[in-house]
């Protein structure tokens, strides 16, 4: 008993976690830290400790990204159904089914608690992380949908409209944000779909995205992968390895708003639409011109290696900057934008064909940062003034999310530092 | 020269295949048996070889599914442009660029002729797998669009419309078909762009597919994975080892039509959406009795395990069939179709949200045959017609592919069977 007790288990008392599966999570609860990568791609990420798992984890080859809107009026379901989530979230990180497989409680009649295609699979380094809309927080003619207006964070502001977007609102926003990220589809596709399945009759899939070949390394154990423009992406990313820099720019700290938000952070996503086909008819030197670095080794046009710091005083023969002053790299580089950075955790996507005939391909964009309006917000501003790469892509989605800390204990639930 | 000579590189002439490529490809050109499986997922599977690889390879975990529209109305850009497209498979199948990377031939203001995003990526299993759609042999206008009419074979007749059918045009059909099957995504995305970006001008995207967690095993060396439905799919498929039921069923054999068909296959598309939120909200029971098979282990209902026999005759205490008579797996089972059998290399998919609440999810179906009138048309007939799993799916869309035999030498080209 005092392993369970140890572990906040004694008193557990989340709603659909069964006696079994809360043994079970202790058993891997202090295995591994919270969030960091597992020996092999098919192993499991710890779901509890101080951080979501699923930030600076290192970024898993596949996402699932889905965002809900709450569609009961009752508080109390919503939180009913944020435990129940919480359970089966915990299960399917360690590779466990979502909920008892089979006909629940020698009840033939019941639809299985778990719908069944990742039965046999490894956990596969899933990692599911919350996060809570502006939407969420909001009153509509004179009513606080849930009791949460006063605990809004200002951090969690509208994003501005900035210059070029081009959103479609059926796939933007949302009050409830979910990223499932694993190093097999098929894994993240399960989770998702079952906290839809669980959620049913509470929330209504608002939009999902699948992603793949992710765009950004959140660690110094990773390459930096290549976007879907064929460059290099991330190379200047904050890693989980810079402690001190993931304080000051990637996790909310005591005394920046609410408390419940302390040890979270904001998720900005972007839905990238890369016009892919204009791109590959364009000669290399543009290509390299307007990224502002080389397509082959990723070095700034000043330099001659990947992670060769950029020079954007550096000429050229022709008395021009080798770094052009629009170029992707000089635009949105922290010494132009007051120091601001992001844990950036993108993912490529191919949604078919555009009826145009050309893929609808491009780049789903995911970063994470301590204050949108310091951060994503300004450095955004800049880039779509002035980006070189305008011309080549369009904003179609966007999305904002305040995504809480970590759980640590098994009888915590998602939001419960929101709701409590 | 002697090799080069054996190889059928000596006389090689098709555009675009460098020497240097042409000399890469004989290295590895018998090191494997076309199509068989690589020692790693990160290996080679060899192009060339009797038959086509991707369609008896044991199939890899994802798909990119294309279909082209051919723009341009002179057969000889078209036959230019299956040289290119041969020669940027031969090499991409093996790990290497599409083409020529950088700035081709010195000169920097060209497009580059790889698009880069696939740079540092093992092979992966690529695999690449043509096939020509009835529109290509059309008469139109009184016009013989490319001087083939002649040429189609009678197995290539238009799909009828099935009960239930609810097709999108835009995304049904296509003059060309091609099957990039991989074990990265990237590496298949990346395939089918560089055969777009070769084919600027001459065919557009008409529409396309990604696909993950392969619904089939082709193999017996893989377990059977599952489907959306959360149950396994593809245990009674045709396997790679049953080479005399594969020339009874899904090799096209000498004087079954037109000679550049033999030993090709025909290949059957159909985007099948599954209504998963419907289904995971039906008992258990009433799952396995729509299959007939149990939903754990995948056993028939008439027997104990995945691989027996289903047995349409064993009745249960209520003395109904213990395997329903609409069940999915016995109006879909040869013994009730004259015996026909498919090949089938679906893939999962989710392609967003349907903007009704729920995920855009279902099967894209694959399935190779020797003869379509003989074998995909009566099975569909039977089950548009019969099957309890019609409440829970819908046919999107629907497409027919002729897919020549293998190339065996470096100078031949994808259609020069059907061109020459």
């Amino acid at each position: 008993m005092q392993r369970r007790k140890i572990l906040g288990i004694a008193g557990a008392g989340a709603a659909g976690l069964a006696a079994a599966g809360a043994a079970s999570l202790a058993m891997t609860r202090d295995e591994t830290a919270a969030g960091t990568a597992p020996e092999s791609a098919a192993g499991a990420v710890a779901f509890y400790g101080e951080r979501q798992a699923g930030i600076v984890t290192p970024a898993q080859d596949r996402l699932h990204f889905v965002a809900f809107d709450v569609i009961t009026d009752s508080r109390d379901e919503l939180v009913d159904m944020l435990q129940d989530w919480t359970a089966a979230a915990a299960r399917m990180t360690q590779g466990k089914d979502a909920g008892v497989y089979g006909a629940v409680g020698g009840q033939p009649e019941a639809p299985p608690d778990d719908t069944g295609e990742a039965l046999g699979l490894p956990p596969s380094g899933l990692t599911l992380t919350i996060g809570f809309g502006p939407t969420l927080f909001r009153t509509s003619a004179g009513k606080d949908r849930f009791g949460l207006a006063a605990k809004r964070p200002a951090a969690l502001a509208d994003l501005p409209t900035f210059p070029r977007d081009t959103l479609d609102a059926a796939i933007s926003d949302g009050d409830i944000g979910i990223q499932a990220c694993a190093h097999d589809p098929q894994v993240a596709v399960h989770a998702i779909r079952n906290l839809a399945r669980i959620g049913f009759g509470k929330v209504s899939v608002r939009w999902s995205q699948l992603g793949f070949g992710r765009t950004s390394s959140t660690s110094t154990s990773q390459a930096t992968p290549r976007n879907l423009f064929g460059f290099k992406d991330g190379t200047a990313n904050l890693k989980a390895e810079e402690t001190a820099l993931l304080d000051e720019h990637l996790w909310v700290q005591s005394g920046d708003g609410p408390s419940w938000m302390t040890g979270g952070s904001y998720l900005v996503t972007r839905k990238i639409r890369m016009l892919v086909e204009t791109w590959d008819r364009s000669p290399l030197i543009e290509q390299e011109t307007i990224i502002g670095r080389t397509k082959g080794v990723g070095a700034p046009l000043s330099g001659t290696a990947e992670f060769d710091e950029p020079d954007f005083t550096v000429k050229g023969d022709d008395d021009l900057p080798k770094i052009a002053v629009d170029s992707h790299v000089r635009l949105a580089h922290p010494t132009l934008n007051s120091g601001a950075r992001l844990l950036r955790r993108g993912y490529n996507f191919v949604d078919g064909s555009d009826g145009l005939g050309r893929l609808n391909a491009g780049l789903f964009f995911m970063a994470y940062q301590r204050d949108p309006r310091k951060q994503f917000v300004p450095v955004q501003t800049a880039l779509a003034r002035q980006d070189a790469l305008n011309e080549y892509i369009r904003h179609t989605s966007s999305a904002l999310f305040a995504c809480p800390p970590g759980l640590l204990a098994a009888d915590d639930y998602w939001g419960r530092s929101l709701f409590a």
